[in-house]
């Protein structure tokens, strides 16, 4: 492929055992022609999201672009990265919901709060899982983001896994730079535009999470969110 | 206001001297209004983007909306953060813009390269102002970020004020987080989405910049210009 080309790795649900051929998908067989320049007889990779990664070489059958398998490897599930976050403006979800897998959170989880609710979240499922996807393949990351259905804040809090360290954006908390570094798992939470209420800021440190400033300045929730998830992934 | 309202603060191309009454313009009004539900009698401020900074309290006249100034202050302007950025693909550029303004950024330098050019910066350019502007609001800074016309790399990198530290965005580079901090003026170039060339990447370097990793995979070039941005302003 030539070196301005995309590097090509493509999602698939499932991955065949070596020797298995693959039939690419249309958008798949397209984003490796057009973007990565891939032609048959090159390497490609294959993702299932969940940590399963094959190497596959490009094979023209027909008009169809199929991938044989050469190698399977499975990669350990790297330490959690879970984002809890109250609902963005508008349209902001979308491209808040690509930054995030771009860097690499394993789950997010839509809270639902006092001011704020993910109204929209069920229409725009689909859509949030091909960003997803995208970026999966655009980044080269083996786990795919999981995207869960939107909870209450409490129940949101309780399925938090038991030793992450947990941190709260807020402009009034520690800065984030001055706490020690830590390569373990980790949650976060982010409230809704409107913000949270006082009550409900008191259950999240009453939980567990300390509150930490991101930035020097007021940061939207989606840019908050973003800033947590950076910093996770550096 | 109430607690779950924005805080009130607009951009004003000019700062009358305090006593003065300002009629605000009706995109003004209408978010001191709805979004920080000020009401008449309630103190907001007012931020020309170039450090100056009054408080005013709001007054109706008639149907309008004025601000009548009750003092005045000079914010002394901030280390130099200033981004060179290649073009991002398609309409990524409109949420960059947003964003890097969110995080404090003071100058953005539009990169064109060999291999892409700010194709659309003409036409995009009142958008990106009305971006810097509505970010300057939201984020409550004092400086609007300015957005300079698309220059030729070579040139770019000969405006690159002296003294600043450089970075450029490189999954090859040195880790971010293995830098030592830093409080002074800050230069960082990131490629464009189809990459910097080698002689570009060659050119970078000898003129000082560091290449720095931001994240543990590949990120694309509106993602980079935001990690870079967010670790300036943490």
């Amino acid at each position: 492929m030539p070196s301005d080309a995309a590097p090509g790795r493509v999602w698939v649900p499932a991955l065949p055992a070596a020797g298995a051929v693959l039939t690419l998908g249309e958008a798949d067989a397209r984003y490796l022609r057009r973007v990565c320049r891939a032609r048959p007889g090159e390497r490609v990779e294959l993702a299932d999201g969940a940590g399963g990664l094959a190497r596959a070489v490009l094979v023209l059958d027909g008009t169809a672009l199929t991938a044989r398998i050469e190698s399977r490897e499975t990669l350990s599930r790297p330490h959690e990265r879970r984002l809890l976050c109250g609902a963005p403006e508008g349209e902001r979800a979308d491209w808040m919901v690509e930054k995030l897998a771009e860097f690499g959170v394993l789950v997010l989880q839509p809270l639902d709060t006092a001011r704020a609710r993910w109204e929209r979240f069920g229409r725009r499922g689909e859509r949030f899982e091909r960003l997803a996807v995208a970026a999966l393949r655009q980044s080269l990351r083996a786990f795919r983001m999981e995207i869960l259905a939107p909870l209450p804040l409490a129940r949101a809090l309780e399925a938090v896994p038991a030793g992450a360290r947990r941190w709260l954006a807020d402009p009034e908390g520690v800065p984030a730079q001055d706490l020690p570094a830590f390569d373990g798992p980790v949650a976060g939470l982010v409230g809704p535009s409107s913000g949270l209420t006082a009550d409900e800021q008191a259950l999240c440190v009453a939980r567990g999470f300390q509150p930490i400033s991101l930035a020097r300045a007021r940061l939207r929730t989606e840019t908050a969110a973003l800033a947590l998830a950076a910093r996770w992934d550096s």
